[in-house]
């Protein structure tokens, strides 16, 4: 088989590339090693910049997106009953929406399905040949046969576990990587949200995160040590250590009463792959860079990427011109510090690290305390919050 | 012997509270343990807040300070080559004043001396007595003879190892403590500077900071080990070792062939003392918290603690109410640890920890170019040099 833009990987960022590409006479395969019902099934980030926005609604899959996203124009961060509301829209002239990856990835298989993508699910990537040339092969093994996919380019798409990043040589490929010595605990509830806009709540007991997919779907989060398991957090034990950490009045609306739809453990990482292209290889999204969720910035960083990939093949397969592709690490690593450096800071701040001096503790109250009364500083946040421009 | 309100420390804030006491008509008497040539030897910062202005004119120690203080509108950070000036004056509408922190314990001598003000040296304080009452006596010794100073409050000013903190019971007192895993060396030529204004500089072989106390006096300082000492640092081997670590054009300005007047290498500290009274005892200044030397903070803080002190005095003894030395501590440890919090980050961000990971590392320079590029950032950071209001 053949096509120009061999894509690996069927989550947002994989489908969101093909469906871009295609709009710009561009042919793309997308291998995804799971089934699209295990991929539908993950639940993951639900925060969009306006600038992601702006990305899905070029490529035509935004109408779902308006209908029923939520746009906030304000987020809230707590320090036990301390509260501060950052005006996004005021300071930034910007907002986010609230609307879940998982809704995401649904809106691009059907966007997908109905411009007839080729998406090939059950196909397990092997290893990519010719990578260093212009006929890079992308071998994979779908039921037990091998099979091969010949294209101009390879894209990998294909998350932090994915073999893209692999197939870059170790002398040529630098990655940063900072293990956070905690997780995030997530419940996600058929429950209206305990507060209209999220909450990002410091404690001594630890972090906390009020967060939403729906008015009817709640998402919350606790921080939570990496030795902890599922079964040491029945969901009692959830809500009663939440409502601990987030502000009284806040804890007092909080709906405890509705179907928990999921709960899980993840561990805390920021990670950095340089370079995110090596010859016909394009890395984008967790395949080249983790940040923790705090901040909400791993999809629109992988909508940021797959941004300035399609630009860049449009620009090569289009126009003659290999600009594009030659600036294409640099112009996404660029963007992909400064999230990087936002999340890690935010992190920092917000959460309980184990072995923190008295001192480190207070500093991450008195930066509380400044965001609270700085607007210098809240524009800041903000600016960083609703996502710098691409 | 009785006074008003006996002060502990003849360095600047102990001066400067007995100046503006006696202004509004109230007796104090200053005792300091060392002579005052060695008091006026000392080399300390240079770097005045408009705010701290502000009080030594309310002082009347501001006339040498106008005429031959710099002002300055700007400061330079530097990541290697690239380099970012921070427009205070345009960001934040002030500006500070480059003028020794000996200069102004100079200015403070003379009208001390002007108006008749009692500056008792040689005078060691052994204890507090009665600190808890209305009544309470400093005692000390000077020359082999035991001393009692009768006073209605005492104001412990005497820095970072004096005894009025210690006189704070243990059970009451909480320290907070940070020491860093370096110190800076720092020299004094008698040389015009190498630059018209700071230049705060990142590197990866360390920090270096381009500083200067008049327009023929220059102050450079390197970051070296803790365990560094002066006669591993002959001046040749500074200036080569500064050259490295600041912007190449500035290096290429440096002039290296002055008198050498001082050379000293000071290790990095963030500490506070919480309370900052504690009956009749009042602390101010270094006596109750110690910033790291970047940003130039201590003696803005021990300004604005005096200043809180004075208004807060003047209030019980000619207006009979208590409610400001009731607020005192929490006034100006609201100050402090913002103070505090912008010391600490900008030392984090700009020096080399020793074991920081890769990543971390290039956090530090994210941080730097985020500040380069985003005004929001450089206005945060400016309204926390020039200092936030009291």
């Amino acid at each position: 088989m053949r096509t120009q833009v061999a894509i690996i990987g069927g989550g947002p960022a994989g489908l969101l590339l093909s469906q871009l590409l295609d709009l710009s006479g561009i042919d793309s395969v997308v291998l995804e090693r799971q089934s699209r019902d295990y991929v539908l099934g993950r639940i993951r980030a639900g925060v969009l910049e306006a600038g992601a926005v702006g990305v899905l609604e070029e490529a035509g899959v935004a109408e779902r997106l308006h209908a029923e996203g939520q746009r906030h124009e304000g987020v809230e961060l707590s320090w036990h009953d301390a509260r501060v509301r950052i005006d996004l829209a005021g300071l930034t002239g910007r907002s986010v929406t609230v609307y879940g990856q998982t809704e995401v990835t649904r809106d691009l298989y059907a966007a997908r399905d109905a411009r007839g993508g080729q998406v090939i699910h059950g196909a397990e990537v092997l290893r990519i040949e010719e990578g260093q040339s212009d006929a890079p092969v992308v071998v994979y093994a779908r039921d037990g046969v091998e099979h091969r996919l010949e294209a101009r380019f390879v894209a990998g798409c294909d998350g932090f576990h994915g073999p893209a990043r692999r197939a870059i040589p170790d002398a040529v490929r630098q990655e940063y990587v900072r293990e956070y010595p905690f997780g995030w605990l997530g419940l996600l509830s058929r429950t209206p949200p305990a507060a209209p806009e999220l909450i990002y709540a410091a404690h001594q007991r630890g972090f906390a995160l009020c967060s939403m997919r729906s008015a009817s779907l709640s998402r919350y989060y606790v921080q939570v040590p990496l030795v902890d398991r599922l079964e040491d957090w029945p969901t009692t034990r959830f809500w009663d250590e939440l409502c601990k950490r987030i502000p009284g009045d806040v804890a007092a609306r909080l709906v405890t009463e509705g179907e928990v739809l999921e709960m899980s453990i993840a561990p805390l990482r920021s990670f950095v792959c340089e370079p995110m292209r090596h010859g016909a290889l394009f890395l984008a999204g967790d395949a080249a860079h983790i940040v923790p969720p705090t901040g909400a910035k791993g999809l629109n960083l992988a909508v940021g990427d797959v941004h300035y990939l399609h630009r860049a093949l449009d620009l090569w397969f289009n126009h003659g011109r290999s600009a594009g592709i030659d600036g294409y690490s640099g112009t996404a690593l660029a963007r992909v510090w400064k999230a990087e450096r936002f999340s890690w800071s935010l992190t920092s701040m917000l959460h309980d690290f184990p072995g923190l001096g008295a001192f480190e503790r207070r500093m991450q109250q008195a930066e509380f305390e400044y965001l609270a009364h700085s607007e210098a500083a809240q524009k800041s946040f903000a600016e960083n919050y609703v996502g710098l421009t691409y």
